[in-house]
């Protein structure tokens, strides 16, 4: 996709680590928190008639761009139709088309990288509370720890928000056992990636950082030397006793 | 990966899509319904000195196989690392090495066809419950859609499952507006895909199948045209009033 275009638009670090498959193409480069003229620019682009492509890391709908592509479009009466011929009566073959290419987003490279803790049911939460009130995170928190649901947290700090992560243990420590497993994932399939499990009664801000994503496990989770994993529910139904 | 192989285990549908990558290989090929044998087969190629992929669709570790090798491992006390050299005084360097190769799970393939619905939190159900009892998958819905979750809805039916997705949604809709979007994608990037967007109040059996996933709108979440997404937040914080 990255070869297709004219044009790619991207926060500097993630257009650095691309550069070798995009090397003389247009670049348009911001910084971290300037994500809305960074899709303003994307858009800009793309309606100047050259085919812009606007990364992310992992996958680009999981806390990523995506979403304030089709908000700001929405907002502004841009029309938009997916890839394809459009059928008649149906979608504007002026307008825009977007396509959202999937990756391999944080929660499924972490996950890997720990054995295979979302074999079950899960929810993801940003502990971001930079553009979603307390309050809200602090609910889904408590609801996710109650119905026992794996818990993938993103965003568990960053250098302004240091106390989010121990609050959030506070609320899920109510629902579940200290030595419950959880995963701390940093900067996965990156140099600096580091992978380590703890119980959960032992998680604390140290361990993570900015590019951390953590696992933590449903009452069923179970460690198993360097991994850790959800049960799915073989065990109550089969016999797992014996590999012939 | 696939082509570093010497074994290929896996259910026969999912060998089939992959013939041309493993043309000559040995595979272990196995029928639905048979997850135990299967992985008991791939566990004792790899034991037997053979280095045999396990393959799943989407993400292995996803409500896929992943989790089964783990357990099985476990319950029969086989050792096992993950790749590289272990350090002295860590990882039997003698134990069986797994490494879990992440992949593009139906969460992202969906939502990346639908538009941008997984940009804020969301918890991911699945509604078999063959292995799972429906109390506790009737608890985890409701307290997702409580806690204002975006949903993805993993096996909302099957030849054998017909009622659990009507029950879902009554469960839901005590907590969300019926005018809330839900994106049904079938056969995501296979030559059967469909993609629609249809109320949460018109949310039926007729309308999935067996290679179904939903996806739920939180009550932000919002259609434009044929798409769906879920704000972030930024219009809260940020003038998305004009591209310049």
């Amino acid at each position: 996709m990255l070869k297709s275009v004219d044009c790619v638009a991207g926060y500097g670090l993630y257009i650095d680590l691309i550069q070798a498959l995009i090397d003389g193409k247009e670049t348009l480069r911001s910084g971290m928190m300037k994500e809305v003229p960074r899709v303003e620019a994307a858009i800009a682009a793309a309606m100047s008639g050259k085919c812009c492509a606007l990364v992310s890391s992992g996958d680009p709908g999981i806390y990523a761009m995506a979403g304030l592509v089709f908000e700001t479009c929405k907002t502004q009466n841009i029309p938009l139709r997916p890839p394809g011929l459009p059928a008649a009566g149906q979608a504007d073959a002026t307008a825009l088309m977007v396509e959202v290419v999937p990756g391999i987003p944080a929660l499924c490279a972490g996950a890997a990288l720990l054995g295979a803790p979302l074999t079950h049911d899960f929810a993801v939460v940003s502990l971001s509370d930079l553009l979603t009130p307390w309050e809200v995170i602090a609910e889904r928190l408590e609801a996710a720890a109650r119905a026992d649901f794996v818990m993938v947290i993103y965003n568990p700090k960053s250098k302004k928000r240091d106390w989010q992560l121990d609050a959030a243990c506070k609320i899920i420590l109510a629902h579940r056992d200290p030595a419950t497993p959880v995963g701390i994932v940093t900067g996965a399939m990156r140099p600096n990636q580091e992978v380590r499990i703890v119980p959960l009664g032992e998680l604390n801000a140290e361990q993570v950082g900015m590019q951390t994503t953590l696992f933590l496990g449903s009452r069923s989770s179970s460690r198993y030397l360097d991994f850790m994993f959800t049960p799915r529910g073989y065990a109550g139904k089969y016999d797992l006793g014996q590999v012939t």
